[in-house]
């Protein structure tokens, strides 16, 4: 039941010759979770070891792991550690309450962070006495990670129609494609949300080009999806966050997807901060608009994205100050004034009136609240 | 007639004690312009001396001087320096046309830029052997340095009102005014066109504050307008370009002021790339969205700005690299994985229908062609 790399043929991701997923449990020693160290690319491909609840938190805090469905199973796999520290003095279901709640703290807007965490917590309580605890975690969070990744081939063979009907239309000339931040399979433990349908248009041969919106403040997009997309072979071009108005007014766009970090039951999407902006030019020029998401990114608790959704704000110094290379190793510049005030929030909702539709692992639907509860009424109430 | 620093008590401007403008002659040799190194700014304060046509195309390039209106001063600054470079062996006039289309070559999409310099040509062409020729040149210089000033404070005194009765409204609460890129003194000579409405509110004891697009790639907003806010002791806090469209959902701005390049007389606006996101956004969110501009960026040729007006594509090294402040010198850092591709387009269009208004010297008018022409009928053939 261990994930390692390269023992399963269908993984998508090669770095040299090596399979990679973007968690596993170290094969030598279990009691250690490691992550590719998403701080240092694309200048470094290194892997960090993870062990303990703390190590846990804080490499999802300050992003080591970051990305909707990585950050759940992350989040599952600091449970798997938590059950590590017991011993015969712990108050178990104190314990883990605790390491679950501390957990769901490192980052209030994704879903799928708590959606594992209270997962992971359900299986736990129902056993708490069991000697095999830490064997239930760590199924539970390898569990996880198999959903997740099928979710992600799933939505990667839903998106995929999307991509081809485009390319259809264009009789070979390539399809481009509008994203922002990073939804690839360094966010997805595999394939990726948004990169799925990418990856396997490309695999079949159809032409693609994807327009790569930098991402501020963090550059995921310029530092992983970049990335990502270079190792696979996929031609992409970086562009500053503004952009995207120019390239859709201009017609150099065909579609816009974008993953999500918390979707409303009415079809509202928490991502990145700026993909509303990138929704309303696609609104006002014509261009669909779709977020590609597991339905543990779905919130069936809210309806209104705008006034439900907590907003995170992050420390103005990754405003202030940007990480690169330059003379062989990561460095920071400050970027304005000494001692500049500046403003960090994570996330923005794009209204599911902007959306043109829900790429997930069931299919594509539309944004709206008959069209979710049709696809997924199990998890409706 | 020579404009020199420290001289004219209506000059907004002090750094340290002494006024400055953002482009002059030198007090000591008149074959100088002198000019703030704005590619320095906000790390260090330094002054560069320009003394040939070619100085003055390589600082507009490399944007040493940028900023419509004062790119516009800086062409008609290198007319006169043209002049300079007459000797008897010269052809005048081809040699002065030369060195018109070299300079409007600098930049394509500004309007003031060719504007400057086809007025400035104009003035010489009548009087092409005259021996004060370089005294026309200068005076015409001089002249439209003292036309944008005059501009900037006539759309100071305009756009103090807009501002003045949304603080009515908001009793006592800051008036948060969202803006991109810089268009400030250091864009304009002087007051500059956004920000004089904003100088003058707080002049006047009206609570502002501005929230400061950081304007990627070459961050103006970051380097320039948080450094002028700061020098003026206004508030202001930076976020990176995503962030307007929460801040907009969140009512967290009362309205939107942005610049302009060229400015169709349909009124269209193209102004720096991600106004036009801000635009789409504002308009969303029912909040006022302003383009100030002094007519000297009406280009009264065109109607769509979209399919007429080019926009300037730069080096996408401004986009894989980022200069900042590190160990006591400016550096640059990549951004993104080694021989990645990146586009760079300078500018986007804001349609005039998600256009408020216009501020301009002679008063706030509409974005249709009925009001531009109404108030530029000596303009419009």
């Amino acid at each position: 039941m261990q994930i390692i790399r390269g023992r399963e043929d269908h993984l998508k991701m090669k770095i040299g010759n090596q399979n990679y997923q973007s968690i596993w449990l170290d094969e030598s020693d279990p009691a250690v979770v490691k992550v590719i160290d998403q701080q240092k690319l694309p200048f470094f491909f290194e892997t960090k070891e993870l062990r303990s609840v703390d190590d846990i938190f804080y490499a999802i805090e300050d992003m080591t792991v970051r990305g909707a469905p990585l950050i759940g199973a992350a989040g599952a796999f600091g449970l798997y550690l938590a059950t590590l520290e017991i011993n015969s003095q712990t108050n178990i279901r104190e314990h883990l309450s605790n390491a679950a709640r501390y957990l769901i703290s490192s980052r209030p807007t994704a879903a799928n962070l708590s959606w594992a965490v209270n997962y992971a917590m359900g299986k736990l309580n129902k056993d708490l006495s069991s000697k095999s605890l830490s064997g239930t975690a760590l199924e539970t969070a390898i569990e996880i990670c198999e959903k997740e990744k099928e979710n992600c081939r799933q939505i990667g063979y839903h998106g995929l129609k999307l991509i081809k009907s485009i390319s259809k239309k264009k009789k070979g000339i390539p399809v481009n494609i509008l994203t922002h931040c990073n939804a690839g399979w360094l966010a997805c433990i595999d394939y990726g949300t948004v990169t799925a349908p990418i990856y396997f248009a490309h695999d079949k041969g159809i032409p693609v080009h994807v327009w790569v919106d930098e991402t501020r403040p963090r550059n995921q997009g310029a530092k992983l999806t970049a990335w990502e997309l270079g190792q696979y072979g996929i031609p992409y071009t970086i562009i500053p966050d503004n952009s995207g108005g120019h390239l859709m007014q201009q017609k150099m766009v065909d579609i816009v997807i974008v993953g999500s970090d918390r979707t409303t039951r009415t079809g509202d999407v928490a991502n990145k901060i700026g993909t509303y902006l990138k929704a309303l030019a696609a609104y006002d020029n014509n261009i669909p608009f779709y977020s590609a998401l597991p339905s543990t990114s779905i919130d069936f608790s809210i309806r209104d994205g705008v006034n439900e959704i907590i907003i995170e704000e992050r420390d103005p110094e990754e405003v202030t100050n940007i990480t690169g290379f330059a003379d062989g190793k990561i460095q920071s510049v400050r970027i304005c004034p000494e001692g500049a005030e500046a403003a960090n929030y994570g996330f923005d909702i794009t209204p599911a009136r902007l959306i043109t539709g829900l790429i997930t692992e069931k299919g594509i639907c539309r944004a709206t609240e008959k069209d979710i509860k049709e696809m997924f009424s199990d998890k409706f109430n």
